[in-house]
């Protein structure tokens, strides 16, 4: 019989941090695509709009003005998902297999800078490193608020990625209750670091010298090589053996366990900027555009509170880790859909996660539109 | 305190069939919309179409004609996601973390009629009971091969659902495996059925006087009313408690434990046609528009072999059912966009699944574009 041939023939990959397969159907990138275009981002931007409710001194939905700020500002979102704690007790439902739970907290807005038409591949180091701080300082100040049990920082990038406004920026939803995703993920690395089966390695081991399934996951990556698309002293970035998404990336440091961005050292953080601007960087020149996502920082579920010792630490097993999720397949305006067989079955791709990361590898550093100037 | 009102205060209600939660937001309907506007469906279609590879008589991508076939017809996807088994054995991967498996099986494309112009709420009953007696036959057929374990129908409608061609038509991935989503709703259907504490009620049982999940749960609803949209004497069609679309649909019988389509009566599929093209004409009737969606047939994984003394009834637990996951929210331009927040934390939705089901109530069964006439 023929030998398997993991760019040719169909399979599936385990992620073992959600505990879903993932369908790959590598010889099915070559079928013509008839469907949906999607429309160009929007070029040549004014580095202010009159219009845009993000920014500097423009008035919002609620008819407060931003400050003339400079480089980053957060706001309370307008539109808010959650509202503050305390709420009224949702009743008991009507039959035991309806359940509700009330869910508080607050929806912040994180803007990335002050001008209307950058994005994150397109502002400096320096100003990077404003926006890590940024989202270090919201995650502290909400994760310290009473009935605040989760803060996720996440990004919608481009229009076909739900994002309403260009202006670069992103989110923090706080929340009173460990969404379903992270609890998934936090559940699965318990259970890795309470199983005594597996097998030492060189790769950090987690709090109390736990084995850490990420530590571990990131060792073996920067080692195989196979799927990594960048990596630094501190940092790799690696399409993951289970991608769902054409080029997803998985984010991560590889040199020691970090449970949030709090741990952060000045180092870690110069090198964290750096990574970011690779691979966001790399994104765009992929198909030349700028490339949409969303992208989500999964980390210990609020910071420690001062003063704690530790007494959950059987539970504080989450290594720091960002997920970008892309859905452009083949071109600026060719988008990979999750729809029907993925929505009621399995996910499933359509290139091997070494195919991507070779064509991420690929491409160049220097962003492409100032390599045209 | 303010007592609680599920159409104003934020809360999140629990899946019992995926184990997720979904964030409801009912409060945040109201927010302005500035993104992106959904191209409209093609209206004024030919009945025929010569550039269509689905047309009667017309050339597919693997050279092959289309017979002049009358109402539906079936045949092999020619860019299949997974190909027919046995296929090589994938070797074992080169970490723990790291698993693959082979996955082979067979797609099918389904036309639903050979009109071009047409789509499901657009056909006569008649037509619609062609299209279930295909449904049934693929599923046989594909159920009966050597190493098919689970056959996943589903359709993608609509240009913004990843359909790349108009001409109405769904599919089937007949697969060597159970894939994530039905097994986990095995999973909880079988916890269930072992669970000796679910009070006894009038709803019907499963297999060896089991209780069943579904048969319960749609019971309950047809008591309730607050989330059905249409029922019959055999089926309902609700919006369901813990819904993630914005009118996301649940269709099964509610008068008897039905495992798949092939234990429907005449009768039972009588009233199925009926109950698709009540929900599917309301579903265009929404937005006046053909709403897209994606719809998938969750059954027992293949049909029993002949011959089958039931052997595996502990694991026999599928009660027929179909889901819609339509993405429109506003407006035949307005969807829900599922990014940042829902791929990294939890499905959140902005209308109360009690609000959509009115909402779909209020609607015509008179098809808008011939009602128009
Ligand atoms: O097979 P089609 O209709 O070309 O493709 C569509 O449905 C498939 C199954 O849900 C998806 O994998 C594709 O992304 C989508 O575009
Ligand atoms: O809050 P925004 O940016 O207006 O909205 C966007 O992100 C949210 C969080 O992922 C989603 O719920 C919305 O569907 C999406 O359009």
């Amino acid at each position: 019989a023929e030998p398997f041939d993991p760019t040719t023939h169909s399979h599936r990959r385990f992620n073992p941090l959600t505990n879903e397969h993932v369908l790959v159907s590598p010889h099915r990138s070559k079928r013509p695509w008839l469907g949906q275009i999607e429309a160009p981002q929007p070029v040549d931007l004014p580095a202010y709009d009159p219009k845009c409710y993000l920014c500097p001194g423009n008035a919002r939905a609620s008819g407060e003005k931003n400050g003339q700020y400079q480089n980053t500002s957060v706001f309370v979102n307008d539109y808010a998902a959650v509202l503050p704690p305390p709420g009224p007790i949702a009743p008991a439902a009507p039959h035991p297999l309806l359940t509700t739970q009330p869910m508080q907290g607050a929806c912040d807005v994180i803007i990335f800078h002050h001008r209307h038409d950058l994005t994150l591949p397109r502002l400096t180091l320096e100003e990077l490193g404003k926006v890590i701080e940024e989202w270090i300082r919201v995650y502290k100040m909400r994760g310290a608020q009473d009935g605040i049990k989760y803060v996720q920082i996440f990004e919608n990038k481009g229009s076909i990625m739900g994002c309403s406004n260009p202006h670069p920026h992103g989110q923090s939803w706080s929340l009173s209750e460990i969404p379903t995703i992270p609890a998934t993920e936090l559940q699965s690395l318990k259970r890795y670091a309470n199983n005594p089966d597996v097998a030492p390695s060189d790769a950090p081991r987690g709090l109390n010298g736990r084995p850490c399934m990420l530590c571990e996951y990131a060792n073996f990556e920067v080692q195989d090589q196979g799927r990594v698309v960048v990596q630094n002293e501190h940092w790799v970035a690696l399409v993951p053996w289970w991608a769902t998404w054409p080029f997803e990336i998985l984010l991560l440091p590889h040199h020691r366990h970090i449970p949030s961005l709090v741990e952060l050292t000045e180092d870690e953080k110069v090198s964290f900027a750096s990574i970011i601007s690779r691979i966001t960087i790399r994104y765009d020149n992929l198909f030349s555009c700028s490339f949409a996502y969303s992208m989500g920082i999964h980390q210990r579920p609020i910071p420690l509170k001062d003063g704690d010792s530790g007494a959950n630490a059987d539970d504080d097993v989450a290594h720091l880790h960002l997920h970008f999720f892309p859905p452009l397949l083949r071109s600026a305006s060719v988008r990979k859909f999750l729809v029907g067989f993925e929505l009621m079955a399995e996910a499933q791709r359509d290139i091997s996660p070494e195919q991507a990361a070779e064509r991420l590898r690929a491409c160049s550093e220097v962003h492409y539109m100032n390599s045209a100037a």
